[in-house]
């Protein structure tokens, strides 16, 4: 048993921006730069998101956190340094030195590849993954693939809102997936 | 005056790692990864950074932190949330819906332009702006010119590394510039 979770919604619900047709027609894009420009809305997702990380008595239960680019750093990195432990960036291809990871993936709206460092988990380490929407759960499966091929695990996966007619949690159902809220 | 400023260079400098020849032959590329993967090193600097968001009696003097992707979000997430105020991200073009502010600017290898909402600011309001590296400044001069755009002033720049070689501070040099490390 976990902290017991605290509904956000209403918190939240006026912080995310609805935009239709962003980046590509058809698409609506969740705007989260109301809620980053509002401390008591970030600072609360950050706490809810890091409770994630906490087993029942409250005790850090993770290794490491580790966040997708690029807004998935924004909520990872604070949640890591509340937990005490270590962030890991989980980047767009190209952008990381040194030996790395690939794996590629179909998004919403084109194809991607993400890296990891080789070196940035440890054999056996426990992961709670961060990031900030669920659609069509591509991105987070790729995630937990390269986690995986780090001989790392993904302990538990945290999204701020989850589309959930993009039906990514069928795709994760092996994950032990929460979402703040569902749209 | 500020709270004391605090010589990190001895927790750092082995935390940040050189990489030769990336992303392009000739560059010699700064790597946060270990420093960030390392709970005491990466709190210090959020809490070193959230130092030039505070005057002299420890009260918070800023209005907003801004971060530049992507690298600059892992710090200025953190920095925001510790003085209780708003974020704002600074993204290549394209990245932002809504009315933006845009900027073009020559980086140390190639071009870019970087965008800000144009309701992310409010006029008058004093920018704590945040960032990893500085090198030529080219990123930090195009930042400063969108939140001066916006109606708002930056009061503040912190950088975790400054490339003194590069003499980005030279162009900065209107602007209350602090690295917490310069090589």
């Amino acid at each position: 048993m976990r902290p017991t979770a605290r509904d956000l919604r209403p918190l939240l619900t006026p912080l995310i921006r609805d935009v239709p047709d962003f980046p590509l027609p058809g698409v609506t894009y969740k705007d989260i730069c109301p809620l980053l420009a509002d401390h008591a809305g970030f600072s609360a997702v950050v706490e809810e998101l890091s409770k994630l990380g906490r087993g029942g008595s409250g005790e850090v239960s993770i290794d490491k956190v580790a966040g997708v680019e690029a807004r998935g750093f924004m909520l990872a990195c604070p949640v890591a340094l509340l937990l005490g432990v270590g962030f890991v960036p989980v980047r767009k291809a190209g952008k990381l030195p040194g030996a790395t990871y690939q794996q590629s993936y179909a998004l919403e709206y084109g194809e991607a590849t993400l890296e990891v460092q080789s070196d940035a988990f440890l054999a056996g380490d426990r992961v709670l993954v961060v990031d900030d929407v669920l659609a069509t759960g591509g991105t987070l499966d790729a995630t937990t693939a390269l986690v995986a091929r780090s001989g790392a695990e993904v302990a538990t996966v945290g999204v701020l809102v989850e589309l959930g007619f993009l039906a990514g949690r069928e795709r994760l159902g092996h994950l032990d997936l929460h979402a703040l809220m569902t749209v």
